[in-house]
This record gives C-alpha cells, structure tokens and sequence, in this order.
C-alpha cells in the first residue's frame, strides 16, 4: 500500500472494481491472449465449489493474497469472503494466521484490509438503511 | 526443493521431525531470546480452535506455505492437516488453489508436498496394518 | 498496485517519468553515494545489446518485474519495450508467461501493464497526427 | 510504489502517520483481535533496547523493509532512524546493502525512501526555524 | 540452494528428471486433480512458438525462475534453453540481467545455474565422444 | 531448506565453503560475464567500512537474508558477523528482527542459522583446544 493513504476511502472500492471490470474486459476480449484467457478461467474455477466449499477457497485466496502482499486481492477476496457470510471475527482470525505467516511486513496491508473491511460492512448497512 | 532429489525419501519425514525437534528445543531452552520464544507461542496460538476451527486454519497455513514456497513448513502443515482428517482430494483442492496464486514456481513444492502426502499416508497405513 | 485506481490515468506516465527522473537527479547528484551510483551504471549497461541484443534484454526485464510485482519496473520496460519494436501480440506472449510462471497474484500487475501499453501507444498515435 | 507519483507530496508523511494511527486504533480496539494485538506488541518490542541497542534495530528494520519492498515500513522505520540520530550518509549506506542484496526491483522503493528522507529532514528545519 | 553443496553432482540433472518425471505421473495420473492438470498444460503451452518463438520464451522463463530463486525452475529453463541452441555467453548475458534485477540474493541461484549449465555441456560432450 | 535434514551437519559449512570457492572462482574467470565480475565486485564493497562500519553492514546482510529467506546468504553473513565479534546474544536480537519482519516462515531458516551458529562456535572451540 502506498500513498495517498486513503483518507477518502470512501468510493475507494467502487473505484477498484469499476478499473478491474474495465480492465479485465479490455484483456479478455476479442483480441485478447488466448493463453491469458484460459488462465483467468483456470482462475475463476478454483475458487468454485469442488472438494472444498467456494467459502473455504475464498478464505485461503484471502490468506494467499496477504502473505503475498496484493492488497487488490485481499480486496477482492475480502468481498467475496462477506458475501459468503464469514463474520469478522472469523476474518480476523484468518488473517491473523497470514500475519503470524507472513510477519509485520503484512501490517500495512492487514490495515489495507481492516479498512476495506469496514467500507464493506458500511455498503451493507447503506443498502439495507436504503430499503 | 533442491538437490539430492529425494529419491531415497522413505526416512525424509522422520529425519525433518527430529531435526525440528531438536532446533527448537535449542532455540526455546533456557538460554534462547525472549522474543523469539513469544513468537513461536503466538504461531502455536494461530492455529488453535478459535473463531475458526483449527482444521480450517491448518488448510491456511498450508496454502500460505505453498505460495511462500516453504518445503519444510508445507510438511508441517501436510501431517497437521492429515491428521485433522482431510482428504487427498480436499488436500489437491487447497494446493490448486495454491498454485493458481502463486503460479508455476509452485509446482517444485506441488511435487514435494504430493511426495510428502505419499508419505504420511504409507505411514498411516503400515501403523494401521501392525494393529 | 494500489488506490486511486488510475481511472484518470492520462497523466500518470508523465507523472512517473518525471518522478523518476528528479528522484534519480537527486540520488546520482554529486553527494550522492557512490556504490549506490555504481548500482545504477550496472543497471543500466546490463540492457545495453551484448551477447544478447538490447531488446531481448527489455523483454526479459519487463517479465522480471511482472514476476517480482513492481509497477514502476514494468511500465519502464514497456515503454523501451515498445520503443524496441515489438508488437502488443508480442508483449501479451511475453505477459503470459510472467503471468503463468507468477501465478494470478500477478494479475493485477497485468491490467496495470496493459492499462500502460495503451497510454504509450495511444501516445504514439497523438504524436504521429501532431505531424 | 505506484501512481499517484507523488508530486505533491508535502503532506504525504503526515496523511501516513493519521492513517497509520486511525487503523492501529481501530486493530487495537476494544474488540480487536487477541493474536493480532499480541503480535503488534511483539513487534514493538522487537526493536527496543536489548542485546542490540534501539537504534542498530531500527537500521536492521529499515533495510529488511527495503528488500522486502513495503514503502509504509520504509518510512515507518526511515522516521524511526532519523530521530535515533543516523546521518543521511549513514542511512544512504545501509539502503546500499538493501540495493545490493535486493536488486535493482528495489530502485522505486529507494526514490521513495529518499524522497522520505528530504520530507523528515525538511520537517526538521521547519521546526528548527520555527522556535 | 541447501546442503549438501552439490559436490558429488555428476548425477543430479539425472536425478532431478528422474524424480520431476515420476511425480509429474503422480499428479498427472488419473485420479489427479483436473484444475491442477489443467495449470500444467497451460504452462506447456506458454513456452511454445507463438508471437513470440520458443527460444525467447525459455530465456524469460530462466529469468523469472531465477528472480524467484527456484533452483528446480532454473534448472528446467537451463536445459530447454541449451536445446534451444543459445551459447553460454547468451546464457550468462540473461543471468547478468537476472543478477541485477534479482540482488546478491540471487548469486546461490547463480553459482547453481552455472554448474548445472557446465554439467550440461560436460553431457553434451559425453554424447558427442559416445558418437 | 530442505531434505536431508543437516543431522550430519559437521562438515557442511567447509562444503558449503568449498563449493562456493569452487564456483565463484568459475564465475569471476577470465572468460566470465563482465557485468557479472562487476556485480560480485559491487556486493564485495558494499560490506566494508563506510558511513557505517563493517560490522553493523554485515549485521544488515544477516536481517536481509534472512527474511529473504536464503541460508546460503545466511550462513555467509553469519560467518562474517562471527567473526566482526558479535555475541549470541547480540545475534539472537539480530535474528529476533528478522523473525517478527519476516514472520513464521523465517522460522526455518532461523533454525538453520541456529544450527550454523554452533558450528562456527563449536570451531572456533575446537581450533582453541588445538593450540
């Protein structure tokens, strides 16, 4: 994570998901890399149910996307991990195995994450206030 | 993973197991750090039954070792995570999600942890058969 | 890659060229330390055609830095890799094997490349109809 | 390091620090995480007074963070070192190793530590003038 | 790269196929997981003439795998690019890039490539005077 | 690290020497790469006295390799912060850095260290009860 340091976070994920939404269709369109394509479907299907559950692989993508420091992934992980009902206090308890794994040099995403975290529980009390 | 190729591995668990077992009891005996004992307490906490079980957190720290390519704490977590009775075919799920994170520089670690698994399970298998 | 998600981005290679070069000026300036200078003249002259020609040299520079996670580092070398002739088709090929061999963790660093690839190019084409 | 480039960077070390102490507060709660605050307390404790004196840790913190590429643990640590008295002469030397044994994929993060430097140390004079 | 040093190599490369072989069958048998024997044919496929020929995608292949440090990788890459036809002196311009990117951190990787490329050679011969 | 588990770890720092003689010696031949030379030469200087002293730099190069995670690098350091008179204690501190940085996946390299930490010492025993 870098600055600037996301005081005004609040439209930070709408923002990160607009930018990947365009992206991920500029690099798999009609001229895109056939090789590239098949390694986002290969993506897409590890994360479904199979032997393990999809809520179980969203975990370890989350904990993955940590030790290695990717904070767009622990984003997209950290939403696809609430949408799957984990409370945070079962998140907490997984990243806290990403920063025993993966030490301090995790923290600033660890923060990353705790904020992401929040704007995404503040979206979801915004919906349901909207109802 | 690196050269002799384990290819006379029948003993290679046993030795990992002793040789941890006596570096740690040199690191945590009476002389070691302050810190450095702390942080092995806080790694035994980590994956202890919490707001997740501990199986779940055993599957996490599997995965963060593969992406983080750590052949000796992909065995630990392996015989943790067989002993809390996962299956091969739950264990592949995990480790493909390793692999789709972390890419092809996993696959070294893929072979020594489906070597490893091999291993346990012809290990529980001669114990089941001297009953 | 991080917040704000580079949805303005018309002037982020400028941005960045002209960051780099000042923070350059600064550390090579005259008090500047001189294993440090010596590092940067390394850099520089191990792109230089030798055994291997300059622009085989990018390419492997530009799927290093896909590898190892660094935005600055892979839009330098996009932008010699372009300077150097080669094609999109031949960069995406070159992107799918940093991409196979580091794994989706890299992807997000993808779409930061070819967010960039497009900023030089539609550059190139701004400056050809300037003629 | 990414775009923004960090042009207007005036104010950059004071929005990392707000942050910084807004997201600890929020980690460190009430309610937070007992693993996790253990392990923030591990961390600070790492670098106090011991066998080591303070101020060689926070220079062994500052480098380990170059070539593990954290730009908020850079400067988290840079802060540090500058009030434990280091020279930037003396904390050139030390990003000099961290250059050498972490490769040229650490330049952006040593532009970034520099830029962080003349901030601190211009922070100083304005605070020297100011008396 | 860990001990032993490799002081009685004559047989690893051997050895290395050998096991890479064996393990391979292993985890592209038929009760292998299907995701995981998909990763592995796209990685096949990454390496094969397209816009961009065999040959310069197995020196950016020997490139990541040393940037990542995995001797296995660098190993594979080394005798796919011998094959390719690429000198030592075009190996060792690629490795000097690796070098300068990677760190001294890639200096073990570095003495394991050559005495893997001179054990190559030394095969070469062997064949060529079996003639 | 990796298998076989050092259990015969007496002469493994003069192999480790040896090979590393052995090959450096092959890598700055007459016929080596010239940026490769320069390179070495580089890593060489950048450990002696300077704004900082020899010692507090190889103190750095033991922090940096370890949480690099490269127990050749390690065992090299190691030799040398020996060597420069740092006691036990003083490099358990070291290490404790390292460790919490680092996190758990340190932790077999810090065993390793460990381990090469009582071979020099049990050496430097042995060479005083020679004289």
């Amino acid at each position: 994570m870098s600055a600037p340091h996301e005081h005004l976070s609040s439209r930070r994920l709408d923002q990160f998901q607009a930018y990947r939404e365009r992206m991920n269709a500029r690099i798999l369109g009609s001229d895109g890399h056939l090789g590239i394509k098949r390694f986002f479907n290969l993506d897409t299907k590890a994360y479904q149910d199979g032997s393990l559950p999809k809520n179980t692989k969203e975990l370890l993508g989350l904990v993955a996307s940590m030790v290695l420091r990717c904070n767009d992934c622990i984003d997209y992980h950290l939403i696809q991990c609430v949408e799957s009902g984990y409370s945070n206090e079962e998140l907490d308890d997984a990243m806290n195995v990403a920063l025993v794994v993966g030490g301090s040099i995790v923290i600033p995403h660890l923060r990353h994450a705790v904020d992401t975290m929040d704007l995404i529980r503040s979206g979801e009390d915004t919906e349901d206030s909207g109802k």
